[in-house]
């Protein structure tokens, strides 16, 4: 059975990301899944490294920006060039799947696509193997939307909730949830089927170009007439602008009947926020995680991710220290989220030389 | 009165100062005195600038150090270059006022010596010169030694006291008094009799050198012999180094019978520490103080003496921080005594690039 989902399986890594919540380490132009902020390798690396010896690299696609484009094929060059998908811009993630979609059903006919994050962390490649393979099964014998539920590990309030029905390995989306007030968190925890919706999907080539036509034609015909037309690069741009922005999750998967999940067993983060990220690090005795030079006097349950400078604190605690060569950001570890408010500040104040 | 003080007025400015208390700004080639750490001005710039039209540049001498020597004459291209008197190495305040004596003497006959120091700050100008002349007055009229005594503000136990005795705008000193304890210092501060020993001294250069002559003759003999041999500066160095390493409240002061004291009336500050550098600084309605390119959110009771990058800041209180191209401090306010150890610590590793 492994076997043959192999043979036709495809891996489609949407890495088309800003992650603004890593500043001052992410940029525009060094994005979330550029950063080694989950162990020694990039996210990127990770996502594609993982399907090692299971997807062969001119069956793994990488969607991504046009100024993202040229660092990513650096990055894997194990990769054919052309297997970089390049998004004239960024339109969320039916369009991002829509071009995929259309780039890749010419050259693997009868293909099941697997939908990955290249900025997701994933514990046990193992068995996140046989999760994936389980999936590929069941979309290719139940022709059936698979979407993947990470079984929640606290009642977290910034994801969207998949809740099941049925029993097995697999189960049924009985409905896609959206961001839960804190209460309704903590009663999708306790329920035992809710799942956090991570983005990640698999589906047959032909059953998802049959989902876009049927629940979302906007996002696939201007993509289908400029294949038509001998799909030239130069008129792409043209035909992506007339995609709506829409992520798939609203295109497809909340108006298809019947959609799968398979409940992950593998351990899972989005590395979301720098908090995230120390919990990567093996902090010392004192709680401290550092990263490059640094002298620590009294110092306490802090982070320090330096750069080329020597950084010395003294009576810090509960402190998040990012050091660039261009900014420097001195974070309460509570108030990692406002890192955000940072950057659309320096937005705000037409500050590109630090984005 | 004040016409004959300023024609044998000479101003001896001791700059041989390390300051490791402002790291990272302060290093071995910059100490505190050419740190502009209070006000737009370095410290040397001010303590030189306060003499203007008292003491013209031929009388105001600096003794520094050999490796502070170059830039201390570029600071002060108003000096004729061979009143920077170079010491061979540093010795202890003794060793360097007898050197200036010898090298003054010569030049100025029947003078009076000022003993200032470098890094200090001194508010109110015209106060310090009209205390200064009464200093001056004294000397010359009572051929004491004359020193200076800060009233204190707080029961500070970091500096020695002068324990007065008499009435009048000049007072006698009964007793020098060593680095009290927390209790004792309260008790000098409720008595009213006791000042601050900042090390700044007034004597006609005959007192002193009958001074030194008949308390600390070890101080002096080497430099008179050295003198009496021409004077060469290829030998000074031999000389020099048979001199003790003593201060001189202790070679003199503490000796000699009756010795003045001005209760000043001028504004004075050691700059001792980077929290008395934020004291010279306006903070904003939310207590920062800020240097350079800053962000700040939500951010209160903080100094940030910013480099060439940006600095950003979130749900941060009560910080220190001072970023320099190669290292970069992070200190809780109340522990910016701390600074002195992390200099030891990497002068005991070795790491003399950060020094």
């Amino acid at each position: 059975m492994a076997e043959r989902s192999q043979d036709s399986l495809v891996a489609v890594v949407m890495a088309g990301g800003r992650g603004t919540r890593f500043w001052p380490h992410s940029r525009n132009a060094r994005p979330k899944q550029f950063l080694a902020i989950a162990g020694t390798e990039t996210l990127l690396h990770q996502t594609v490294r993982r399907l090692d010896g299971h997807v062969p690299p001119e069956r793994i696609f990488v969607v991504t920006t046009e100024d993202l484009a040229a660092e990513t094929r650096r990055m894997l060059p194990e990769l054919p060039a052309e297997n970089v998908i390049v998004e004239p811009e960024g339109r969320n993630t039916a369009p991002c799947l829509a071009l995929a979609l259309v780039q890749i059903e010419r050259k693997v006919p009868g293909g099941v696509m697997a939908v990955l994050s290249a900025d997701h962390w994933i514990g046990d490649r193992e068995i996140f193997l046989e999760d994936l393979d389980l999936a590929v099964d069941h979309a290719q014998s139940a022709h059936e939307l698979v979407t993947f539920g990470i079984r929640p590990t606290y009642p977290e309030t910034g994801y969207g909730y998949i809740e099941s029905e049925g029993k097995g390995p697999v189960l049924q989306v009985k409905a896609f949830r959206e961001k839960p007030p804190a209460d309704v968190a903590m009663e999708y925890l306790e329920s035992g089927r809710h799942y956090w919706n991570a983005g990640m999907f698999v589906w047959t080539l032909a059953d998802f170009r049959e989902g876009l036509e049927k629940h979302a034609p906007d996002v696939l015909a201007p993509l289908d007439a400029w294949t038509a037309a001998g799909a030239e690069p130069s008129a792409l741009a043209a035909a992506y602008g007339q995609l709506p922005k829409v992520a798939i999750d609203v295109a497809l998967m909340e108006k298809a009947g019947t959609v799968a999940v398979v409940p992950t067993r593998f351990r899972w983060s989005d590395v979301g926020s720098w908090p995230a990220a120390i919990e990567f690090h093996q902090a010392d005795s004192e709680g401290n995680v550092t990263r490059g030079d640094t002298l620590l006097l009294d110092t306490h349950n802090s982070a320090f991710f330096g750069g080329k400078r020597l950084i010395a604190a003294s009576g810090v605690e509960n402190l998040i220290v990012v050091d660039a060569d261009d900014a420097l950001l001195i974070c309460h570890r509570d108030r990692a989220q406002t890192v955000k408010q940072i950057v659309e500040r320096l937005q705000a104040e037409g500050r590109a030389d630090l984005l």
